[in-house]
């Protein structure tokens, strides 16, 4: 056997090792009370801000690797922390505390003619595996709603972020001890080595479900090999559609906001599509305001002769996720053409309308096929956070299970608990 | 290209186009009212018995085709229809219909500080894909349970009951055709071609979730080879603890019932466990009455030397699901011990315990990690239908999306409908 063989080796047991110590901590942690787990959270917090400067030092190693490797501004950008930064990462486990316990929950109860009484109660899922590219943060804000409900985590993250993490999780674990947690309730692979990320995926009986962070590559790659399930975000392509009975004023900021707001998160509007009725009244403002912002405008051929400032769109447009500051706009003949574009085109992700007409807006709310419908509002709200989650771990695009954002409730299961007299079944 | 890869070809193309059909199917099934679809059940119901004859026909052939193939008694009963399974095939959809519409729903609301308001709401999977084995009335359950959650279905039933499945289906797309639904709702291929298989498994684009119904070795397949998500049944290795504060009566009537009621479902009790406090007392009459009924009885050293007619257990029994009339008995020494040896060696299927003592019962039901945990009743109550859920088509062992009985409201999705009043995100 080579050297080469040798690491690979050492590398699945530490892995396998990894698995089943998280296991018997998720065991632990399934029986924790809120309490011990708020008080976790909250110590994690305190330890975050105790050792801000040590975190900061951390990530000034990742960022001179990362400068050294030549990562691009924006991963560098991402990869940063400041005290501020810091300082949101302990106040989103302390907003995580404060949510509801999702564990223990009685979902549903009822009795059936024989006596036999049914409870359906929420219980943790057992041990997650996240797997996420450069940002920090995920580091916190994932093993925080993994405590919260009750899930011990295996944390992967990338190897540029390698210091931040492991300076972000040394706090975790403080939290974990001063709560009398198991500390394996939040690990992580020693080193950066990629074949890690295969042999988590191949841990069936050890990990519960595998939660991708990160960009299509890795999600794919993901979906395509885990042997444990998945949760996970693919693509945010959003709609924002201006009803023929909107609110010009109404339109007008929230197509701006649902754009420009930021541009690189998955809830952010890529195409816009207007009624034909009131497209040449109610666009050119927007696309005013758009222009002055520097979003570059590509639209189809009704759009272009209403602002030459527009480059007509191609096919391929209507299916492009920017997270940039570009805009594709669309006239289209009413509701129907519109829900119909958005069905094909979409990513089932966040979907909005603009309208004073009721009727319209419940049509749209019903028809269209998305994880989050909304009226006369932006589609940059598509967030755990802004949902009132208190934090988020993404946004499952999938249908199964959790749809929509991700928070420390969706990272439960349920069992029946059958309570009987001595019932047998005839 | 050979005749061979034409034929490939062409079953792919059938797939493909069966996807697309019953995708637009679902969208139309999606807005279907509770009315309607009760309608098409109960229409199917007085179909399946108006046809019974024309069913039980078609189910000869397979019967006199299974014969030459040489397949076993048990596969033959279980591909067997009579008068009373087709009635009961008819009253199941009619159970079906009587059930809560579990689409549509408001599952959740609230409001946000900024005003947002928040409803989730439950809505259909979408196209659901069936692959079973020989059993024809999955045709019916199935096909009823998704009809019911307003989603689409390819069916891709066994060979060996195409004739019987193809008959009953018809029964269902008379029921569709007379409640004004498309007949795209309920589909199969149109041969028995096991690559049809593999085709649907690889349809992600056009198939939202798989269930494979039938033996370990399908259902490892499909869970192996599916780009689809998967909701599946593995195992159920169940077991009945008869606690130290067990009235012995109870513990009797449950055990024997547990084992012997049907030993060929999932929710059959494989293992015994007994507390050495009360086990020379409660044992014995237990397993006189097992013997009597022909069950075959083994054990660890301490249970052999109560009953000359058990044989020892090896170390591969206690993680066995027989399936059959052999159950396999062990001393433990109190409640943690049991609690142990089920989550070590049960398939989180349903477990059991009988005792009077409620503290004990509570302990049990809380630590034992599994989709049904049970106090003083029959393993056997592992089902759907037992659980007043009309049908089920499966129980999920699984913790994603479903957990233990997979009946209609199960086959749901959810999505978030967000109204405002002009919000922008800051």
């Amino acid at each position: 056997m080579n050297a080469d063989a040798v690491m690979k080796d050492r590398l699945e047991e530490e892995m396998l090792a990894m698995g089943r110590a998280a296991k018997t901590a998720a065991a632990q942690l399934a029986l924790a009370s809120s309490e011990q787990k708020n008080k976790a959270l909250l110590a994690s917090a305190a330890a975050l801000r105790r050792n801000a400067e040590g975190i900061l030092a951390a990530n000034a190693k990742d960022l001179e690797a990362g400068r050294a490797k030549g990562l691009s501004a924006p991963l560098l950008d991402r990869l940063a922390l400041t005290t501020e930064r810091v300082e949101a990462m302990a106040a989103g486990l302390e907003a995580i505390a404060e949510q509801r316990d999702p564990v223990g929950q009685l979902l549903a109860e009822w009795e059936r003619p024989n006596g036999l009484k049914i409870d359906r109660v929420s219980v943790p899922l057992g041990v997650i595996g996240i797997i996420y590219e450069s940002r920090p943060n995920v580091t916190a804000d994932a093993g925080g709603l993994c405590l919260k409900s009750g899930n011990a985590a295996i944390l992967r993250g990338g190897s540029e972020s390698f210091q931040s993490s492991g300076a972000i999780l040394e706090c975790l674990r403080e939290g974990l001890a001063e709560a009398g947690l198991p500390a394996e309730s939040l690990q992580r692979p020693s080193t950066t080595d990629r074949a890690a990320v295969g042999h988590l995926l191949a841990m069936s009986g050890l990990v519960d479900v595998i939660i991708p962070r990160g960009g299509r590559g890795l999600t794919e790659r993901v979906m395509r090999e885990s042997q444990v399930p998945v949760l996970a975000h693919l693509d945010g392509l959003c709609h924002t559609y201006i009803h023929a009975a909107a609110d010009p004023a109404k339109a007008k900021d929230i197509a701006v906001n649902a754009k420009m707001r930021r541009t690189s998160i998955c809830g952010t509007t890529e195409t816009l599509l207007a009624d034909r009725a009131v497209a040449a009244e109610v666009l050119p403002p927007i696309l005013d305001a758009l222009a002055a912002l520097d979003c570059e405008l590509r639209g189809d051929a009704e759009v272009c002769a209403l602002d030459a400032r527009v480059k007509p769109a191609t096919a391929q447009d209507w299916d492009t996720e920017y997270l940039a500051p570009i805009l594709s706009i669309k006239v289209v003949d009413g509701l129907e053409e519109a829900v119909a574009h958005i069905n094909r085109h979409g990513s089932h992700h966040t979907e909005a309308i603009v309208t004073e007409d009721q009727a319209a807006a419940a049509h749209f709310l019903e028809r269209v096929d998305a994880g989050i419908v909304m009226h006369n509002t932006s589609t940059q709200f598509a967030d755990g956070g802004e949902f009132g989650m208190g934090a988020e771990i993404g946004i499952s695009t999938g249908k199964l299970h959790a749809r929509g954002p991700v928070g420390a409730a969706q990272l439960t299961s349920y069992k029946y608990k059958v309570r009987g007299t001595g019932q047998t079944r005839p």
